[in-house]
């Protein structure tokens, strides 16, 4: 593998000899903004599979080859830790001691994680009320401490933002500049395993951030000199919430893809510019093509990923007869279907047969012999 | 990286350029029973993260280094992943079409992703009223048909042994031969990544086939020259499933690691030989130190890992006073925390505060500040 582009500055006797991966600041430092001061607070995360998915690629024809970049395999089932090491590294390097953000799901569990390897408190702001304790048990049992206020989503924000002004404490929601530079390493990585950028990037649009992030990554490596080409990037909004596509905010996103469910994303106006300047495209796909490629992906090629995360795929498969013959295309599968156990009860479709005599002959019967 | 030993045998239409990790069968194929004839059916499993645990070597002390060996990355979530690749390739090799096994957690998720992958059936057998539908969710996503027999587990794998003797499916419990040479490659890795084998390798141990398999892997590499030496192998039980440290069957096995719950491991003479031979020990811990240590590599690593995998570092504390002095000690995490997210939400210790006033002041009080 050529993807380790640096030794570490780290003393011996904290990190001792390691042959492996030791996560995206050591393996991409060059191109982070990060120092010999900085203490990498690391939990491997990065260097996720870019799996071959044959069966969508035949759906497809025209011998383009597709791959997942399968996020979800980072520590804490997400890409955010991509982001969150970078962000939580630079709070440490400026003596932060607690990280706040305003979050329901991935970022929680992500800030919450590596906050307290560092040896930092971590504060979670939500609504009263609004969120299941499910979504929320990660988080808790990685430490964070959850406050629920007496008011909604954008209000809960608003504080954190406000808190992150007035008292020590480092806001790693969105807003973090670090978060993006985390990001993009999974562009070099897509790279660095394609040996060139692909034709096109598939990838689910919630806040924006990703594709912004993405982005980033493949322009700082064509500059360099290690891709020859940069991608179309396409972006797929769930339709229950799509301002993107539509130009307009959502004032109530709804979608059974709850990682992307978002009527007013943060990055609106970077994610514009990458579709322009990427000659790339918005587009909504529904829930139940969401569900569809949910399910075509555990069940074809084994990857189990959240629903959010099967929007790219399911957008590929919505604008297939545009796919240029021959194409390279990478879907981005940015969250573990771990995640969320409930959709996949709710929504596999295969039989569960039960009261099955015990012995060969029933269970030969009904398995067809 | 290193760990690339030999380059791929698939025609380049089926796995194009590809720099990256492709997988344990492709990374150590001089060491595996494969051909340039078998299939290799791949999720790129393997690769895990071996993460430093500072906080747990702190609690020792005597200058130990303590690394886990997060093998929950896997992409289905487990170990079971890396005998999977093998059983799956193998019985696509010999031209089987359906794969069965008996199980109610990790085994099944594995069994049912790689042979979805491969183009395959899978059927998964269970005692009928015993399982809740939670634990099935990722073999029904997979594509898994689930049979319920009126019988008991025991009953469950002797069908499937009877069918895979009289029926032309391949049998992918711990009994496939397969499955071993697989797992084998973690301690390979574990050495690729230290530079040589660690002191100590702690294990929890159920069937008992995982510690077999980690000491075949030390050996080989071993025995190749790629170590210079063993490592103890310190196995350690859920105390209501210790048979291996009592000397006798557990006919009720009562623990909530769910994946050790094991009264009569298939590889008990094994795991006895491997234990001599290694100069190691069983040992037994209790739910209460398996939570603690749960909680512990949560709340103070950033590590999310099953509750049977946290019988690793428990049994580490447990015996810690028996460590040498700057002893190199792994840790094996078996399995990802999020396929029980209910063991989180009911054992995380800290406050989820509600009812806060939604204003700067009201948050920064609950804060401490």
């Amino acid at each position: 593998m050529t993807l380790s582009l640096s030794s570490t500055n780290r003393p011996a006797s904290d990190v001792p000899h390691q042959n492996g991966w030791r996560g995206l600041i050591e393996a991409y430092r060059p191109y982070l903004p990060v120092t010999d001061r900085t203490p990498v607070i690391t939990l491997h995360e990065g260097n996720t599979p870019l799996i071959p998915v044959p069966s969508i690629a035949a759906v497809i024809g025209k011998q383009v080859q597709v791959w997942v970049k399968y996020d979800g395999l980072n520590p804490t089932g997400s890409f955010k830790d991509r982001g969150m090491t970078m962000a939580v590294s630079k709070a440490k390097e400026d003596g932060a001691e607690v990280v706040i953000c305003a979050s329901t799901g991935n970022t929680s569990a992500a800030a919450a994680a590596y906050a307290r390897r560092a040896g930092m408190q971590s504060y979670v702001l939500i609504p009263d009320g609004y969120v299941a304790l499910g979504k929320l048990a990660q988080a808790l049992l990685y430490g964070a401490e959850v406050l629920a206020i007496k008011g909604n989503f954008d209000r809960a924000l608003a504080i954190v933002r406000e808190m992150a002004d007035h008292y020590p404490v480092t806001l790693v929601n969105s807003v973090n500049p670090y978060r993006l530079e985390g990001q993009k390493t999974a562009a070099f990585e897509v790279v660095d395993v394609l040996g060139d950028a692909p034709d096109w990037l598939c990838i689910p649009v919630g806040n924006a951030g990703n594709i912004t992030a993405y982005w980033m990554g493949f322009c700082q490596y064509h500059q360099e000199g290690r891709s020859t080409r940069l991608p179309k990037m396409m972006g797929f909004q769930a339709l229950g919430a799509s301002p993107l596509v539509s130009g307009q905010p959502v004032e109530h996103p709804d979608t059974i893809a709850t990682a992307i469910r978002i009527g007013n994303p943060a990055s609106w106006h970077q994610a514009v510019a990458v579709r322009d300047a990427s000659q790339g495209e918005f587009n909504a796909v529904t829930d139940t093509e969401i569900l569809d490629a949910y399910r075509l992906l555990a069940s074809q090629e084994g990857i189990f990923c959240e629903p959010a995360s099967a929007a790219s795929v399911a957008g590929l498969l919505k604008v297939k007869d545009r796919v240029p013959v021959g194409a390279k295309i990478v879907c981005v599968l940015t969250g573990n279907g771990l995640k969320d156990p409930d959709t996949a009860i709710n929504h596999c479709q295969n039989q569960f047969k039960t009261g099955i005599e015990p012995n060969q002959t029933a269970v030969a019967q009904v398995m067809g012999f």
